[in-house]
C-alpha cells in the first residue's frame, strides 16, 4: 500500500527543508508518495496542511518552517502553530511542525546542521506515527530531542 | 464494566510517565483498560488524545508532558494546553493534563519525585471523575496541589 | 418554573466557593437548583460547564476558580478563560467566570473576603442574566466591580 | 426596511456608552432599531453579542467595553477580542469592538471624552458597513482614528 | 476563466494598499476581477475575508492591514492574524496577510516603501497560489523576504 505524505514548506524559509525530508523517505521509506505544498511564509502553513489533507488526500503531514529571530517572528510562529494544532482537531491526522528558528544557530552552518537533523528526525517519526498509536512507545520518556543531543532518561 | 482510560506520552519528556500511570491505575483501579499514544512533543498530544476518544473509545484521557525550561518550551505547553482544552469541549470527555515543567525541580530527584506523585495523582483523579461529577466535591476549595504539598483551606 | 444553575469549582481552590454560591442563591433565589461538578484545577472548567449545560441542562453556569500567584499560574488562568468563552459560544449560555487570584489579597483573611464578595455578587448576578438581557441594564456603565469598591460611574 | 442594531455593554464600564451610540443613531440613522444586551464585564460580551444576532436578529453588532488599567484587565481584554472575533466568523456579522482602556486618558475627563468620540464614530461605522462592502472605501488608508486625532495618508 | 480575488483593507492603515493591489494586478494580472471589502480597522478584516469568500465567492484574499507601534495595537494585529488562519480553515482558502507595522520604517517615505514593496509582491503570490500547490515551490528555502531585502539560501 502506498502512504501520502503531505509536506509544506515555505519561500521564508533559508534551507531547502523539503529536501530533507525527500532524502530521509528515500532512505528509509517504502512506498511512500510525497505531496508538496509551497507557501510564502508559515501563517500560510496551516491551510496548506489542512488542503494536503482533505484535497489530496495526505495520511499525515509534515510543516516545515524557519521562523526568524525578532519578536514579532515568534508570534507568528505561535500563531502558526496554534492553527497546524486546529487542523489537526479538525482532521484527526497528524501534523508534525518542523520549526528552526533562525536563531537556534550561532551561524548559519550550525544552523543548517539544526535544520537538516531535525527535519530528518521528524520524517521518520512520521513514518512511525504511520504505524500506529505505539510505534513511537519505545522511545518515550527518554529525553529525545530533534535536532539538538538529547537528554536521556531521569529514573528514580 | 470496563472503563478505557487514554494515556497519551511523548519522547521529548525525560521520565517514563506512562509508567507511573499504570501503577497507580495497578494500585487502585478495578476493571480499567489503558490505552497508551505516543507521540514526539507535547504540541502533538491534542490530536493524539482526540484519536484515543473518538477511535479508540476512551472515556478519559490523561496528557502527560515534559515542558522544557526555556521560553519556546512555555509557549509549546501554552499551545498544547489551548489544544488540549479545544478536544475536551469538541468530546465532552475529560483530558488531565500533567505537565511537569523541567525547571520545577532544582535537581533530577526532585524533578522525579514531581513527576511521580503529580502524575500518580492525576491518574487517581480521572479515576473519581468517571465516578460522576461530584465525585472529587468533598476535595474542593481545598487548595488541593498535585505533586506539591497541599496549601490547605482558608476560612473566614 | 425552577432554574437549574450549574456551579464548576475546584479542587485547587482554597476557599469553599460553591459554598458562597449555594448562600446566595438561598438568600436572594427562588425556586433555583444547584448543580455541581468539581474537577482538580481551573483548565478542567471549561469542559465541566459545558457538560453541565449539555448533559445537565444547567440554563447558566458559574465557574469558581482560584488561580495561583506564579506566572504559569495566570497562563492557566488565561487558557482557561479563553476554553470559558468557547463553550459559551458553543451553546449560546452564559457563564459568569469568577476568578479570584490568590495574590489580589494582602492575607488569608482579605483574600477569603474578596472571594466571599465576588462569588456572592456573581451568583446574583446569574440570577439577573436570567431574567433577560436588560435586567442588569440600569447598573451599566457605573463601575461595578465584584469583590472591590465599585469605581462609579463618569459623566461629561 | 428596519434595521435592528445590537448593543452589548457592560456594568464595568464607568462611562454609559450605550448611551452615546443612541445619540448618533438618533442624530444620523433612519429606521434603525437599537436592541441592548448588559453583562457584568468585557469576558461576558462574546456570547451577549453572539445572542444578539442569533436570538434578536441583530444585523450587525456594537460591542461597549472599558478595560481596567491593570495587566490583568489587560488579558481580559485580549480575550474578550478573541471571542468577538470567534462570533464574527460563527455568524458571517460585524461586530464593531468599541473597547477604551481605562488609561488611554490621564484623566476623568479626557477618558470620557474619549470614549464619547470613540462610541460615537463606531456607531456610524456601523451605519456604514449595513450599506455595503465599499461604503466605507473612500475612508480607507488615510489613518483614521475613532477616539483620537486622525493620522492621515502617506502619499509615495 | 476569470479569478475573483478579494482584498480587504482598511480605514486605520496610512497607506492606501488596495491602490498597490490593484497596480500589481494590472501589471501581472490576466482575467483577474478584484472585490474590496473596507472595514475600520483590523480587528475587522477576519470577518470581512470570510464573507469575501463565502458570499462574494473570491477564491483568495489579500488581506491588507497597518497595526500601529504600541504595545496595544501588536496585540491586535495578534488577534487579527488568529482570526485570518481560522477563516482560511473554515474555507479551505489561502488569506494572505500583508500587514506592516508602522514602526517598521524609520520615517513616513520608508515606511510607503515597505508598504509598496510588501503588498505589491504578496499581491504577485496570490495569483502564484492560484496557479496550484507548487506554483511557489522554485522559491522554497531562499529566504525570501517581502517588503525588505531578501536572505537568501543556506547550504550545507
Amino acid at each position: 500500500m502506498t502512504h501520502r505524505i503531505g509536506v509544506a514548506d515555505t519561500m521564508f524559509a533559508r534551507v531547502d527543508m523539503f529536501k530533507i525530508v525527500k532524502k530521509a523517505i528515500s532512505d528509509k521509506g517504502v512506498g511512500i508518495k510525497l505531496e508538496r505544498y509551497t507557501v510564502p511564509g508559515i501563517k500560510d502553513l496551516p491551510v496548506a496542511c489542512k488542503k494536503l489533507i482533505e484535497e489530496i488526500d495526505c495520511e499525515i503531514v509534515i510543516a516545515l518552517g524557519m521562523p526568524g529571530p525578532e519578536q514579532i517572528d515568534k508570534q507568528c510562529a505561535h500563531e502558526a502553530s496554534m492553527g497546524i494544532i486546529q487542523v489537526q482537531l479538525l482532521t484527526n491526522k497528524h501534523i508534525l511542525e518542523v520549526f528552526v528558528h533562525m536563531d537556534e544557530g550561532k551561524d548559519d552552518k550550525q544552523l543548517h546542521k539544526i535544520t537538516y537533523n531535525r527535519t530528518y528526525d521528524h520524517a521518520l517519526n512520521a513514518l512511525k506515527l504511520l504505524e500506529g498509536k505505539e510505534a513511537l512507545s519505545k522511545k518515550a520518556g527518554k529525553g529525545i530531542r530533534q535536532g539538538h543531543k538529547n537528554e536521556g532518561n531521569i529514573k528514580e
